[in-house]
């Protein structure tokens, strides 16, 4: 328990520090700047040049960014014929010697730029917002996916999942965490504080975030939880700002009803599969009666299949769904076909959310009708939402499946669904 | 405030976590073990993975450990030729995806098995460990190097100055890192907790340290200081067990009397330039008062220098001080002749503390005379001592001479010393 | 530092302990349940009897509390005529063995009972909650008031100054405490968190709250504060949510312009005076360009002296201020002359808040008409607001003077104001 | 688990106020700042005045604290005759405005300024020590019990159960608190640095102590806890510093071996009874495989007792003892008869580690010879130790038939060799 204290300690300094670098304004343009932090004066005033290159960088223009992103994309690229070169002497001598120098001719001069700029406190957020603009230029600019791939491997390396740290966010939160929880939210959006009271105070629900200790105050991807008697068919009454909340000790399911991933810079850097396992772990150990795990998923891009069937067997099936006149059991079939039958090119499933739950080990377990009400699951899939089953013990197997062979995993229920007779029976109409 | 505590709480989640991953032990051997970390196994199950990897890595005998390196640098080295080739390709085309592939051939596969290894809490101060296995064949085994050349990009990265943290090191300061101090400490040895606490009890002295987040109970360097009224000339004088503690608020001079590094595994990887340059922003701020930042240093090599002399202005100066007849005169001048005259082939000081220094901006202040009568100070420079003068107007500007153009700077009282006509003059009997 | 870091771990621990005693119901009832803890059982078993006491107290309906609370007043009263005997004796021997009976026989055993309930975690805040029952119980049966009595001596000690700690409230408070803030704002309403937020979170905005240690989730009274460049004279434009926050360095004056008590079972147990002179040290310290400490207060009961006026002089102006047609300089001169001369039965000032203030210390500075234009500040005092000044080199003496011999300080322009010679002159019409 | 978090900021900030306050010398005597605490001065100066008074009573001499003594002992007396005539007004009325006539005028003016004294942070320590001085005069001095009487009522109230914070010390505890629980262990002597490491580090140690949030760097009493896996017989085995520690997991009994109270001016104010039962309940949860908790502990008075024995059965198997000829049955035997039948006038156990622990509902499981060969114990009982059996469910009968009825609970065994016939069998002699 101290021990944690010392550790609490350790990192209190990192924010004391940030006082005392900053400011000192250099007058030299970022470019120079860039020169000196790469030069032997970048040794001793790494974090003085760092500060100015990252506050000179915030006040550039569009234009200007572009430019910056260009310099380190050519200026500061790799010299590919002296890695042919010296790869070819290596190939040769396997001298250590040689193998440093290839080390150093394969690295482009960006990356140990982009390392000297991480030093002052403050500096990986703001080289995670860096990356952000570059994502937004590289669609114009597809040549700057050089300047990415370093990003990318220098981010993997600093947001090393031994590095996360899993945090409980609840009604003990400090109010400026909370603020960010509402504004990253991406599935099923927190209307006010009250509604995020809801989620976060009852003692059937529980929420979790990672956060890195060199950006404490921003969540990396969190997920909300329901504790639950039965594994729910409906985020319209999960979410139902009357329910009476369950006891604590009465619950048998956690229910994954929302992830979102909070950071655009770290598009490409998984946090979502080793969130779900760590708060599986955690919450078989302060639970122990909750034995079932699953999620309660949107399927977002069931409308647009639905609209792309030109197959005779399933339009009727398929418009009947777009037009709001099929019934219950049209739409939950259709949903499992669209799940186990619907594929990408590469032959993985076409659905976003099922690509990462099946890549994580989990199954299809059960589909719905009528189970989102809002203007957002009515346009993503009329409505219809997903169950994924994290069964501890058949995850491993599962996921080496589908990352092997692109097999989907899908209980006998949501399989003889999918390969149900459509008929194009409609909905009673309310007599 | 608050916003620090939150911070705190962040870190000790990492270790509560460790209880939930450990264990289970997987049958298969370390090699098997490894390549399905690097499978799609690994994406899935790496937390679990790594801890197997890393407890059957401790059972390992010696030529177990040898074969293990063996098999990372051979095994899982880089593809030359195939570099080459991509290289080639991409000095053409300079086409991202070329990149890409360029940046994937040139990374050795032990990299990404080093980086997954990394994942369970703990990982980090483990593969630290391995390193200084790996270090001690090394000498044996110089091919190792490549691997080690790996270890070290890794290292470097994870251990980015960023993420390390000062703490002070003081009474308050849980016993388990005390314990550390103690037995780290490798310039002045600390006999026991009473010689413990009078350096870090009483109101002129203190001790800061960085830690890592990841390796919380691991100090990786850690300085002690003294704050005093006068530069101090004699090591002796500091740490007397019945001196007189001096008020915080009359202390002018903050002397840095010991610097240990921590970690033989992190050996290449610097942090002392940056420890006193956050201690003496952290000083400044907390005793105004203080404005002169000094060290009292040993000479390490004086000794083996003095002895292999073979010029004959030297060479009765250096046998007096062998002999241990030099009066102080020469001692002063004879260290300071060394200091600024002492040169390695690459025209680098020869004493390793002075490089330190001078590497850091500092210049040479003063030396003293019977400043350190421990036996390791006889041994090492027959009681000489150094004060190395850290004045932040002039570090950066000396740090580019010295590293430029291996200059040394030096005050002007020692550079009179250095150039003193060296008299055969022998102490006054004691009458 | 890490001295905090200990104090801090001791109070989770009482967090901690709360789980293992609660629970296994007792099943005897509540008087014989306080016997079992005044007597020999009590002290071996004070845990669980105390606790079982407090949960059977929670389920008494409201009869049931009045005869628990006789049963407190009369069964477990003082025996006057055994103290009188008592007394007679000590006066004549002095002995200490004849005090110590004294003593015992002063006390009602009551106290003896309610300090023993006051055992478990958690326990004084319900002791805190019993008393508010108590005081609503008091008017219908005023005898109480000898229950009373004691509740308020063991308040008192229990909650002495030195015990209480101060606290800034702020973006970084978790939402559970936040909540409470919301609740108990007495002055003016915050609305919604968004309101909450333009008081916690700008720059130029404070805000300070006492805690007790053993009630760590209860606020008992906090102050708002506003940083500004002048004393304000409208809380209107003090609170507008379009206004453009001060920078720190900026502010010279500190205002407090809201203080809440939040717990009625500590009526008459008061902190406002504390809590302001800790507040100016703190401000002082950490904004030391601050020089002015001003609160911006209501005058709650300005508009019922209005009402009440009958001399000739007075009821003109009176009437045009209630009806809402006075000009500016009327409305503050009768401010002026309320806050002045407006006087209780026992000299002292008729208005709560001037008494609370002027008590402290404070002097009267300055009266603002059209300050408040909320529906409350219409009703209290028809828009108008006052200045208290809190000058820490004149608080004792005014404070000594004001509690002697009832003086009012206020400023020359407040006293001029109050003996200026009233003209009905009203508001020029909006032409 | 963040909700501990703010509470642990409450108390940080505790420490923090201490420097605002503090200071500012007034130049009046003690008793003039004592008259003026206790006026309209006290109530807005009471933190300034305060400090003075303590400032000013820690530089008396012997002579002055007498006087000062004396002072509170006869000027700030209750008027007794008053007290009676209130009283007897009361008998009859029975009015709430009478009874606080009488509440005020039964409690000594001492205790109000004792009261005002205790503003200032680290006052509580203050005052407890002021009592430590007061002790010390009683003797020569005994109507000042008049006086002490008040103290412990305030330190009663002040040291509340509820307000005491279990805190396990071990490792991870700052040195500074760690200094002070070597100085204070009463039982046996702590020798140096590695025997405190010995009984805090391994696995099978444990130390628990109670702290008060207004002295956060005090422990106010401590336990050193052994987890064994039979009930031991010696302490010497127990604290030897080559044996093996046992594995968390094997342990069954929890042994409590060693318990001392840190503070003298908290004589009369008990907390070993609450200790134990909380160190209970906390290793009951904490490790659920241990089901046995006993003392191991000396037995003070023993020798005192053996010497005074005048009974014939009794003086040949005493002396036996005293010489060192004794078996070890018939040193079993004597200590259980000393423990059973060994009185008091009052009727209850002549040692006070008896009444301690039967008190607290103990009984006396095991005797041992020879099993405490240090000097102390050699002198107090000739080594010889006992268990005293801790029985959950037994202890609040065994408190009652203890104070009730003095009755002295004792396992069958030990029953039995307090009975058994002594013979003065001698140890065999080392053939």
């Amino acid at each position: 328990m101290q021990r944690n204290r010392f550790l609490g300690d350790l990192l209190s300094q990192l924010f004391d520090r940030s006082s005392t670098v900053r400011g000192k304004d250099d007058q030299r343009d970022i470019y120079m700047l860039c020169d000196a932090l790469m030069s032997a004066e970048g040794e001793v005033s790494g974090l003085r040049l760092a500060s100015s290159i990252l506050a000179r960088y915030a006040d550039l223009n569009e234009d200007e960014k572009l430019a910056f992103f260009q310099y380190l994309n050519s200026e500061l690229d790799v010299d590919a014929a002296h890695i042919a070169k010296v790869a070819t002497d290596y190939a040769e001598t396997k001298s250590p010697a040689v193998f440093i120098e290839l080390c150093k001719a394969a690295e482009p001069k960006r990356q140990e730029l982009l390392r000297r700029l991480n030093q002052p406190f403050g500096a990986t957020h703001l080289l995670v917002e860096m990356r952000v603009d570059l994502l937004k230029l590289l669609k114009a600019h597809p040549e700057l996916a050089r300047t990415d791939i370093d990003f990318v491997h220098l981010l993997r390396s600093w947001f090393n999942r031994g590095f996360l740290v899993l945090k409980q966010i609840n009604w003990d939160t400090p109010a400026r965490i909370l603020d960010k929880i509402v504004a990253y939210e991406a599935v099923h959006q927190i209307d006010d504080w009250d509604d995020l009271r809801r989620r976060l105070y009852p003692p059937d629900r529980r929420c979790f975030a990672f956060f890195h200790p060199s950006m404490p105050e921003e969540p990396l991807i969190f997920v909300e939880v329901a504790l639950t008697a039965d594994i729910p068919g409906s985020i319209d009454a999960l979410l139902s700002d009357n329910r009476t909340p369950l006891e604590e000790d009465q619950a048998k399911v956690a229910v994954f009803y929302s992830i979102s991933n909070c950071q655009k810079g770290l598009t490409g850097i998984s946090f979502g599969n080793l969130l779900i396992k760590q708060v599986v772990a955690e919450l078989s150990l302060s639970c122990p009666n909750i034995d079932t795990f699953v999620t309660l998923s949107p399927i977002p891009l069931m409308t647009r299949w639905l609209k792309a069937q030109e197959d005779d067997e399933l339009v009727p099936a398929a418009n009947s769904i777009l037009e709001g006149s099929a019934s219950s059991e049209t739409m939950r079939a259709m949903a499992a076909r669209y799940l186990l039958t619907g594929k990408r090119g590469d032959g993985l499933p076409y659905d976003p959310v099922a690509r990462f739950h099946l890549g994580n080990g989990a199954e299809i377990h059960e589909v719905h009708a009528g189970a989102d009400s809002s203007e957002n699951g009515h346009k993503q899939s009329r409505g219809a939402m997903v169950n994924y089953l994290y069964n501890v013990d058949h995850t491993e197997k599962n996921h080496e499946n589908f990352a092997l062979r692109s097999t989907v995993k899908a209980s006998r229920t949501v399989q003889t669904l999918s390969t149900a007779k459509l008929e194009a029976k409609t909905k009673e109409p309310a007599s």
